[in-house]
């Protein structure tokens, strides 16, 4: 790609960004009188009940429509892996890929139940994606945008340039266009895949919040003690190399982040734009999010948080974005897992918004 | 009914306790096996593999489907209601049965979501079920099987006689035998609607683990400071007036308990003896697996705790149950809204057993 194409992404995000306003207030209020005309005690049902109002706050719309739903895993590779920081090889990541495609992942097995599809984009895996194994019915959409074969070791230098960055960005934002306009998707989750990918979320977390890299270093995939203090040593080192600035989250992305953490930004920030509710999913998705709350703070409200997974920095940067996790699960799988889970919430609260019968019309008595 | 049919009910719930053994470890293990063959880090879905290795526990088989799912409501009244304890009028109990009927309840708009159909007990509501207004796919099948209308005011006397406590509990061994044998049902979750039923169940917690009342009191369907008082009042008489004792189970059922409290005994305890996985509600349906587990202690590991309800006294049964909540999303329904959320976790749990691929079909590497 050229300069030009990048100038294009800059402003595809720039106008995104733009486009995310505050919550509609009156969608909201319409929303709880609705629901407290249902035969149930007001605010009976909780957390459900808040569901479907933040629903009509971000969408405009109290009778908002959850039924096309879809989940999104970005897909990249990290060189930080030679550092010894993960429990796997990068080969994974390609091999997952082929999986998702083919169906047989768990956020297949998990969108499937909550019914919805998977797209995955290769925004930067390192390998060629090998030939899916099987053709279940829950098989993932690949959409192939490749920015590069995977980051730069961020221990030695910046991840990507900037204009890697933002093609990247951009191609989230090009996916979510398509699932608007073309799907016309209403609920978007959020995944990703990339061997070596908590250790990079956990690098912008650290530059972005300026918490300690302990506090929001945990083991992904399941690392043993060792190599937890070569990942905290291999995130300090790349904080020190790449100097990233709290004030330019972009600079920060581009640094110590990775392509399909990029990717997501663009996911993210092109769904609340358009405003189609976004689950986010655990750690590595949180960064996205933060990265984007960090170029628009009213875009926290138009998220959803699916999950409190295991990594520790996850409940921070929800702390810091001001969402409550749904969910408590004990998970620490990624792909979107969380998201496709709380997923079936979300669509409950809505059937309860629409399905349930009213204290007159099941001649119900309030009340004494 | 006479006296004999009380003794085949009594001999009933002594053949279902007695069945009632330890989980089957060797399917356990076997499910944890396959679980860690599945192309995902072991132990990465947390909580909800946990799940799929308790289903094994419970039903003896790694392999047990979840297919045929059904939520047990049982409804009756409480003669305690006039003394001021709840915010809504008895007539509701009734009215609510015919809503359940109808579908336009939220336990059946959540039940439809999970794929579940609605099975309602009329054990004890004190007046005649309305004629149900409207006919969604999702009502329920009606049980009537009412034992007596509603029970006495407990602060006068025993809300039953030991006969019809018995003959409650009769009736949920009953239905539980028609769902194993007929609908061949694999999954259980159980419900109550009764209004006045949370004086009930505080009454029965108390009596059988010491709490004092202010502890395990809640404000059940939303009642203010005021009403809070009278109901915590109303409670320590009839704690005073039939001195339920610890040792006697049955004892306190009838004497501070409900109709529909004692029929979900039955159900529970029958589910467990069938090997039926169950997942109890909130409060009401706690008491009842406390009076079980307080006959039978080994019932409690065949329960599943679908979530943390607002009423304080959920967490406290739970905990002596030694069950850990799914779900806390600040419900405070009944019904079996929250065992119907929660019957999606073991559904996805299940698929997930069920469904992925294996690190060896997919041709996904191990760890490095």
């Amino acid at each position: 790609m050229t300069a030009i194409d990048t100038a294009v992404d800059e402003r595809a995000l720039a106008t995104a960004l733009e486009a995310i306003g505050p919550l509609d207030e009156d969608a909201m209020t319409a929303t709880r009188a609705d629901l407290d005309r249902l035969t149930k005690p007001p605010g009976s049902l909780g957390r459900l009940e808040d569901l479907a109002v933040l629903i009509a706050g971000i969408t405009g719309r109290p009778d908002a429509p959850v039924e096309r739903r879809r989940i999104v895993v970005a897909a990249g590779d990290h060189g930080v892996v030679r550092q010894g920081v993960s429990a796997y090889p990068s080969d994974v990541t390609a091999q997952m890929v082929a999986n998702f495609v083919a169906g047989g992942a768990a956020v297949n097995v998990l969108a499937g139940a909550a019914g919805a599809t998977v797209t995955v984009i290769d925004v930067g895996v390192a390998t060629p994606i090998p030939a899916p194994r099987g053709d279940r019915p829950a098989g993932g959409r690949l959409v192939r945008a490749r920015v590069r074969d995977g980051t730069h070791d961020i221990t030695a230098g910046p991840a990507m340039t900037h204009d890697e960055a933002y093609r990247a960005i951009g191609v989230g934002l090009k996916v979510v266009d398509d699932l608007r306009a073309v799907d016309r998707v209403d609920l978007i989750g959020v995944g990703e895949m990339g061997i070596g990918n908590t250790t990079a979320a956990s690098a912008i977390v650290a530059a972005l919040t300026g918490e300690p890299v302990e506090a929001v270093t945990g083991r992904g995939t399941g690392i043993d003690d060792e190599a937890l203090r070569r990942k905290v040593h291999a995130i300090e080192r790349a904080l020190e190399v790449n100097a990233p600035e709290r004030g330019d989250p972009i600079g920060v992305l581009a640094g110590v982040g990775g392509l399909e953490i990029a990717a997501l930004v663009g996911v993210i920030v092109g769904a609340a734009a358009a405003r189609i509710p976004v689950l986010l999913d655990g750690f590595i998705t949180a960064a996205s999010a933060l990265v984007g709350a960090s170029l628009r703070p009213a875009l926290a409200a138009r998220l959803v948080a699916s999950h409190r997974s295991v990594e520790p920095g996850n409940v921070i940067v929800l702390e810091r974005l001001g969402l409550r996790p749904l969910l408590d699960l004990e998970m620490r799988l990624g792909e979107g897992t969380g998201a496709a889970l709380a997923m079936g919430l979300i669509v409950s609260a809505c059937r309860i918004r629409d399905e349930m019968a009213t204290f007159e019309s099941a001649a119900v008595s309030g009340p004494s």
